[in-house]
């Protein structure tokens, strides 16, 4: 296939380098420096967005407040190519694409990976390998279109889930919005007042805290863009919590091995 | 130096490692395919606690519900030996020398590093490099006595911070207890209910709910020998955790861009 990719960074930059050994790929970014890194990495690098077209596909991998905009541009102008967007909150792409008068079809393409870092430097295909893809379809997405999106995602190594906008964005808000927000909240915690005690860490507290790195900007985005979905699924945090440090509080050892079991065995599933 | 260590699992392991080659270290473990581990691995073991002593110092390094009685039992024949151990939390510990009529001098020895897996298997003396020895005296303790532990900390690659039981159990409920309680929480939160939304986490997730693989032993101990600093260091991420929830369902931007900024410039500090 001839694939476009629009926005080189870590997740647009992976993609580029994980799927140009099997297609046709080209790829674009509003930043010269980035073109000039991609290009340099050997990628086929285009100087606007428009020439990422025509194409069986173009992935829209840019920040989340550019992901509207961009299909925007793109639309007009697709043709038969599908239109895939990374976007980790689906609510405003499938809302826009209810609305568009235009035929073009649009369907969600999301890979559960990341890393602290961020920009084409610390885009690696490797990144993606065996990491779930969630392939969403919005109301102008036909079968064609979806198969496109699942042979995409399995080409750059992933494995694919459909699911829908509103599945996808409670997913997200429990599996990646928590974390982070949890992680904010305790590296503030421990580190405010009189003394950081985070310096006594170890690295158990690294672990638990490293989404704290998370760049502002997509830390934000991923807080906000779906703040109900967000707010519900810290509420489900909260009742857990809150058991836990009730039988804590009440030295209720049973309870407190209860939990400590479950979590371990939910946890270990993923290992 | 001689040194014994009581307890080969993954710190008293590590230490053993780490310490083998600038001193003489003996070691010993209640289980025999521990101590075979043990000696198979190279290290000097021995059959019994007490042929442990005479030596300049021995580590108690057992599970937590293990350490008193283990101090008792080497407090009688100690003679000149500072006893030193590992527990996680110091306030059993400082109450039991307050307590002391033999003349033994005990002093905390707590480094501040960990991994999932545990047992002598999993020991490192990589493990212990550069990590925090917090270094905790008791009643009991005299300089001589501290130096002791000082030198056998930075002997293992720490580095040395000495704080009092109280500070120290403060330090760890926050920077050990409040994570794993955290990760806990979020393990079952994103696993129970109709469907085990984990398994569409990407690696943010993973890091985050690491500690819910601690051995439940390890975590019930650590989160209810200091059930008081817990619940107060829980209170504490609350405070933090309320603050951004409350951002989010208000989406009062800046307010959210504020904590995160302030989380990724604490946590960031870290690395």
């Amino acid at each position: 296939m001839k694939i476009g990719i629009a926005g080189l960074g870590l997740i647009g930059g992976s993609l580029a380098l994980a799927l140009r050994d099997a297609h046709e790929v080209r790829g674009y970014d509003i930043a010269r420096e980035t073109r000039e890194a991609a290009r340099t990495a050997g990628l086929n690098v285009v100087e606007t967005l428009e020439a990422l077209l025509p194409a069986d596909a173009v992935i829209v991998a840019t920040p989340m407040n550019a992901v509207l905009p961009t299909l925007a541009a793109l639309v007009p102008r697709a043709g038969t190519a599908v239109l895939l967007d990374v976007a980790s909150v689906r609510a405003p792409v499938d809302a826009f694409a209810r609305e568009l008068a235009a035929p073009a079809r649009l369907v969600g393409l999301h890979p559960m990976a990341g890393r602290s870092a961020w920009g084409f430097a610390a885009a690696d295909a490797a990144m993606l390998a065996q990491r779930p893809f969630l392939v969403v379809p919005t109301a102008t997405s036909d079968a064609p279109a979806m198969a496109v999106a699942g042979e995409i995602a399995r080409a750059a190594g992933g494995v694919v889930t459909v699911c829908s906008a509103v599945e996808h964005d409670r997913i997200v808000a429990l599996v990646s919005a928590v974390p982070l927000a949890v992680a904010a909240a305790l590296a503030v915690a421990a580190s405010d007042g009189a003394a950081d005690l985070a310096v006594f860490a170890g690295p158990g507290y690294r672990d638990t805290t490293r989404l704290a790195l998370t760049a502002p900007d997509l830390g934000e985005a991923l807080l906000l863009a779906n703040s109900g979905d967000v707010v519900a699924a810290l509420a489900r945090l909260r009742v857990v919590l809150d058991e836990l440090e009730g039988a804590i509080a009440h030295r209720d050892h049973a309870a407190v091995r209860v939990i400590l079991q479950r979590a371990a065995s939910a946890r270990s599933r993923l290992d």
